[in-house]
């Protein structure tokens, strides 16, 4: 078995994921928990991150371990400040280092990226785009990197040239489990043709989300409409209302979505019916690849 | 002091309020609870009432009780049909009785009022227009009801000819208390220009929503945005927004906003600022004058 030469670490709000890194790129282990940023203090974190990976230490010399995400941002582990676009995705050269008690640790947290006007911010996400550009650098076009927080991402000569938040998903996540919706809206299930015509109706008139959400409460009740079409209702307002707004990102562009589950399928269904005939590109382990990259340029910067 | 004659219960999703009243139209006592729907199953209602007016019941004899509201919910008491629009706000005669097993109780609910196309409904809204048509009875327009499910409400010769809801109030106590935006809002103050810049943001541009409400937050991280501002804001992006889509309601008619509190004086502000001129009329005890108009076809029914 290969030695342990470095700690690939992806800290989001809710989830923390470690990586054991061989010299050559090389996945020696992988692990997982929930201690994301919203369970901890700033004080917490290095134990956190030893409950992980701890017993894979070596007795002596210091191990590279690089962060991306929501660990570095002001409720965190420690501020690392913005990259500001337009710029390449942040290298270690611009990380912010963390002092730790256990000497066995080297922490480095990579900057995220913000955008001054519109005012605009992401953690996490530079070091994916940067996980795909490892496989297409030559990549011209718009990154969709769907999530709570859905980011249109124009991309050209390897710079975020300038991007734009959605908070598509955590609008679908509150108004579906919390709002007087909940009663109507089945929590699985899904009725793509629903869907689509809703994307086409939020596409139409956005102004009446407001309306056209209290309407599924209304036809469920008046009505009988099924909570798995109510969903995928809910989803396509939402999703047809954020297209809307985001056309100039992906009319006549090479649009990539990023993953291939349901939210990220929910996009490219929507897209490709606007004609807009978008990729999808697997998200696994893009994270780590991005990760790969900033430690490959911090070996050649030794 | 006069007999008790009636009681005029006004019950919702969240509160109970109750009024004894002689015949002439006097209020003897008022009294309230947090026992609104939300907080009762069918079997709790009856005990839920005595809680607060079992003391004023005489011994013998039957006291009409009308109610109004959620009560009459699928989830509620006992489920009142409800009227179809267009129609007059709902008499007595349409109304639920509900069997009890205090005989001192004759319990009536009043129906809500339904609309088929587009799919909408109301229970309460319909006894506080009766409360309003009562002190206006040739009122010509269209009645604004703000709250947690604002109501558009077109009135014609004394009928609810059409309406229409939106979930605005919901939206903004969800994102302004549960989204990431938590972090940004003031839960008081109130920034009044930056509230009418956003309105006239939110109606030119509905579609920018959720990246519109991101920026607030980014806007807090990178720019220092006041949280007073920020709740100004969010409130006028979504008013703006349901502006837009309301708007045959409210071009070129009488437009009357019921109440003077925040919620209402925000809709007032807004509807000025695009010159509809929109009168602000006392919603205090307008319930209470609509159920007192039930009663009083309920008594010359006798």
């Amino acid at each position: 078995m290969s030695d342990l030469a470095w700690i690939a670490v992806d800290w989001g709000t809710s989830h923390l994921r470690v990586w054991t890194m061989d010299d050559a790129g090389n996945v020696l282990s992988r692990a997982t928990s929930s201690k994301g940023m919203s369970q901890l203090t700033a004080a917490n974190y290095e134990g956190a991150l030893l409950d992980l990976i701890g017993q894979s230490l070596p007795a002596t010399g210091p191990v590279p371990v690089l962060c991306c995400g929501m660990a570095g941002s002001r409720q965190g582990w420690r501020e690392a400040p913005y990259a500001t676009a337009p710029c390449e995705a942040p290298s270690l050269a611009q990380a912010t280092r963390v002092p730790t008690q256990d000497a066995r640790l080297d922490v480095y947290i990579l900057p995220g990226i913000k955008q001054d006007k519109p005012a605009d911010v992401m953690r996490g996400e530079e070091t994916q785009i940067a996980g795909f550009l490892a496989g297409e650098p030559e990549f011209d076009g718009v990154l969709c990197l769907p999530g709570t927080h859905n980011k249109w991402v124009h991309i050209s000569a390897k710079e975020v040239v300038s991007f734009r938040t959605f908070m598509t998903g955590e609008l679908f996540a509150l108004i579906g489990g919390q709002s007087v919706l909940r009663h109507s809206l089945a929590s699985e299930g899904w009725d793509n043709d629903a869907f689509l015509s809703a994307v086409s109706e939020g596409m139409s008139h956005p102004a009446s989300l407001g309306s056209d959400l209290f309407a599924l409460r209304a036809e469920s009740l008046l009505h009988g409409l099924g909570a798995d079409k109510a969903r995928a209702r809910l989803s396509g307002q939402l999703i047809g209302m954020e297209l809307t707004a985001a056309r100039p990102y992906w009319l006549g562009r090479d649009v990539a979505v990023l993953g291939e589950d349901g939210i990220a399928s929910a996009y490219t269904s929507a897209l490709d019916a606007q004609g807009a005939m978008p990729r999808a590109i697997s998200a696994e382990d893009i994270t780590l690849r991005g990760l790969s990259a900033a430690y490959a340029s911090f070996k050649e910067a030794q």
